[in-house]
């Protein structure tokens, strides 16, 4: 494939004009708790809309200037030409002047099917042909009607984003139809789901881009072991989703193999096989297809200069904003949503991975904050949870809101004149407001200090298609982050050397078991040690 | 029962002692990436020990003198004698000159049967009794073998440590017994659950402390309406948990009532009937007493002036010490064991609802950090997906590990000439080392700045026991950074303004539906109008 060099010349994020322009901002941003300030119409006026969802910014603490700024940032950085070549296959993974990935980032390619193709033909037809295999297997499987569950094993990427999906739209599933995920190493994992299977009816998905992760492989390995006892063929039961040559790439040993390329990030694997493979199972190919429109669409979206139609660069600024100027380490991401139950730990790894970097592309350290901590659980739950500390602590924590009109189910029902639904609802138009207005009180322990900023995104309910505008406006708000910090927003170096050390410390417990691995490390052996006892 | 008011003169953070001496050592933490700093005779060192779980700290940035200072903080802070007071009944959940909830915080007599009791005699019983009460429930449950399932409903503390636990645990059902939580009113939740169960075989256990709680009210008429349209009857099927003399306390209306008393805040209880109805169903009660056994003993052990015995007061001073001096605003807590796997959830809603508080207890604004944000998923996966940011990123991220030698199943496999067990706990071991000491390299992008924080938590084997104990350790850590920070660790007034403004957007939607509510609230009309065009 013909690969091309992104132009590498960036300003350096604390020397963009617009910075500085937002620093002085902030010296005294919009004070969301003045009488008056937080009104009906600065809530309708502060609303962007695109691919069926709204993005409500009026409970944040911006105005009209901070706004356009921010907006000026987006240009100075030249973000939407950094999409643009992102999206069509420049190499943007790459340390400048350093021995690094050097990659392309293409994951966009994995849904490019539908108009106005960008991604290089090349790359659209390698995606689209695994696409299409799915679908022949899928098929396949449907007309045989053995296989009732699916297992699947994988870990990080290639776990987070498919439970993430495969939970938001489990209604949906076929008669008899259900994926299972072993990701942790801790063997109480496997066991765990081998209880609620049997293995005859299972088909395995092993999923590793390398097909030499340490988890995934051994878990690999044990459940191998237990098809054998079961007396089932291995051959028979395991496909994998791998790149070509690596260990995993053998049809002699799998039922199937599904392919994916270095140019996709684990993170960043939802829409390609990693994805496609439990959702075509479970949903059924149409489902995953409509799930790939909806990220397309998305995508789309992401190229537009305008930040008032571009959705997911509104988020990336407003995330800059208080994360840059108002200090804020931290970024709530709470959806009210119970199919997205598992949705923010998806988030929680494609932000903090992408962006929990300490340099930039141009290997300097930096000299400003990165991407937040990102955490969250659904709710309304969560009011009931951790919101003590987020009305009332020491510590301002954004908010990203997420919601639905409509819920999935059929049963909702009416209760005291308003359905469930309904009541969701207004909890969480509710706190968007506490959160932003607070409340005085005679009682110090009943005063809200308010200017808790928040920003809502609101669908029409949460459909395979809506889940994968949802998917992509994350996906992309992040590397809109990293374009305007200017860091490589799509490698991990820093998952290296727990990986190193964690080896020597196995080869400690081998040679325990008499295998004479060597590596003398006092260190894990301190720890060996200390456990003796317990 | 007899109430005493607890002493209220209490010195204030900033002016304690040792506080001072603190700041001051915190301007030169101990350096753990310098060359020789780590060493095994440090691990080994800095480990505390009791009720079965070693502590180890040696990866903290502390060293014998701070250590000492943070000793003599909780001497002068007198948290030994707060946490005795607390234990045998006084009322602490106050605040000075203004109206609060004045309540004992009792949850220690909810397990203390078991030696020298120290709560009244009359809590005890009180406690005792609803624990005979589920004794011989359960009995009759086991005699009649109908229930198969059982649907809990309930919501924050009546919800986030029993699922947790019971997850915990799961590996021990009885054949045929699950438990299935319902927390949300999202309608989708309950939707979820239903599809999974026959109503037929399904008990049901409502848990509201007041029976006033929206969300369960709200779900517990949904499931009444489900069950009368299977042709069943409410009263066969429904058991409560609630306070005496609430709305959900009828026996006419249930099959059994368990009760719990103001002295049990929702956060703190899992070892009463809250947490003990669907252990008891699902593990068997023998399995819960364990559970409560567990628990008293680290009760007991949270009673000691030393703080290399008090594993949770060791705890408390090291978090004080992360979050006061060193200034990190969040905390992740990483269980590397599968059952755990919702344990952080639990321990989030434990320690932000209760310290995250923006007064003292004489109703004065804090001018020092308090509870810190919680949060974390199970290791290793968690590798695989945040870790990047905690490593490199540009927030310190203090983490507290959990570990067990030995993992809870008999399927363990060798592979590779190592158990998956080894494994886990050599990933863990070495990134606790990893984050201390860090790496430097000539490629910026593979360098590791180090001196990251943690602390280990490591037992033997989760089991009932293991568990209560490790539940226990949480709540007094808790407890004792309150009594440190000189907070009311055991409100939450926090979460009230979301429920009035709630009320006012239900009453928006309810006159839509044309029943006249009244209640002008422009506000929230204003997302109202905005969602119609969804």
């Amino acid at each position: 494939m013909t690969i091309t060099k992104s132009e590498r010349s960036t300003v350096a994020f604390h020397d963009l004009q617009a910075v500085k322009k937002l620093r002085q901002l902030a010296e005294a941003p919009f004070d969301l708790t003045k009488p008056g300030n937080l009104t009906p119409e600065r809530i309708g006026k502060y609303t962007a809309e695109a691919c069926g969802y709204k993005l409500f910014y009026g409970t944040e603490r911006i105005d009209d200037q901070v706004m356009s700024t921010l907006q000026e940032l987006a240009e100075e950085a030249d973000v939407i030409s950094k999409m643009q070549k992102m999206q069509s296959g420049e190499v943007l993974n790459f340390i400048d002047g350093y021995e690094s990935e050097e990659r392309m980032v293409l994951h966009t390619a994995t849904r490019d099917f539908f108009n106005n193709p960008i991604a290089s033909k090349e790359a659209i037809e390698l995606a689209r042909k695994e696409v299409d295999k799915l679908d022949r297997f899928m098929i396949k499987v449907d007309e045989d009607d053995h296989f009732t569950d699916m297992i699947m094993i994988g870990i990080g990427g290639s776990y987070l984003g498919p439970e993430a999906n495969y939970l938001a739209l489990e209604h949906l599933h076929k008669e008899n139809r259900r994926v299972h995920f072993v990701n942790n190493i801790d063997p109480d994992n496997l066991a765990e789901v081998l209880r609620k299977v049997n293995l005859e009816t299972c088909l395995i998905a092993l999923v590793s881009k390398t097909g030499t992760t340490l988890e995934t492989m051994t878990n690999a390995e044990s459940i191998r072991a237990k098809i054998e006892e079961a007396g089932l063929k291995p051959r028979k039961h395991v496909i994998t989703v791998t790149m070509q040559g690596s260990p995993l790439d053998d049809k002699r040993k799998y039922l199937e193999c599904f392919y994916m390329w270095d140019w996709i990030g684990g993170r960043y694997s939802s829409t390609c096989m990693v994805g496609g493979v439990p959702l075509a199972f479970a949903l059924g190919f149409e489902n995953f297809w409509e799930f790939l429109r909806g990220a397309h669409a998305m995508d789309k979206i992401a190229l537009n200069k305008d930040i008032h139609r571009n959705l997911p660069l509104m988020a990336a600024l407003l995330g800059i904003w208080n994360r840059n100027f108002l200090h804020s380490p931290t970024l709530a991401v709470i959806p009210y949503s119970n199919g997205l139950r598992r949705f923010p730990a998806h988030i929680q790894q494609l932000d903090m991975e992408s962006n929990g970097k300490h340099i930039t592309q141009k290997g300097k350290r930096v000299d400003f904050e990165t991407g937040p901590i990102i955490w969250g659980e659904p709710g309304s739950s969560a009011q009931h949870s951790f919101y003590q500390l987020i009305h009332q602590g020491t510590n301002i924590i954004p908010l990203e809101f997420i919601g639905y009109k409509l819920c999935q189910s059929k049963q909702d029902m009416d209760y005291d004149g308003t359905t469930s639904q309904e009541k969701l609802l207004s909890n969480l138009f509710a706190q968007a407001i506490a959160l932003a207005t607070g409340e005085q009180s005679d009682n110090p322990n009943k005063t809200f200090e308010g200017n808790r900023p928040s920003h809502l995104l609101m669908g029409r309910q949460l459909t395979p298609s809506s889940l994968g505008a949802l998917l992509s406006f994350f996906e992309h708000k992040v590397a809109f982050q990293g374009f305007c910090w200017g860091i490589n927003s799509f490698d991990q170096e820093g998952v290296q050397l727990g990986k190193v050390l964690a080896k020597k410390i196995i080869n400690l417990f081998a040679n325990k078991h008499g295998l004479h691995r060597g590596g003398d490390y006092p260190l894990g052996e301190a720890f060996l040690k200390q456990i003796q006892t317990l």
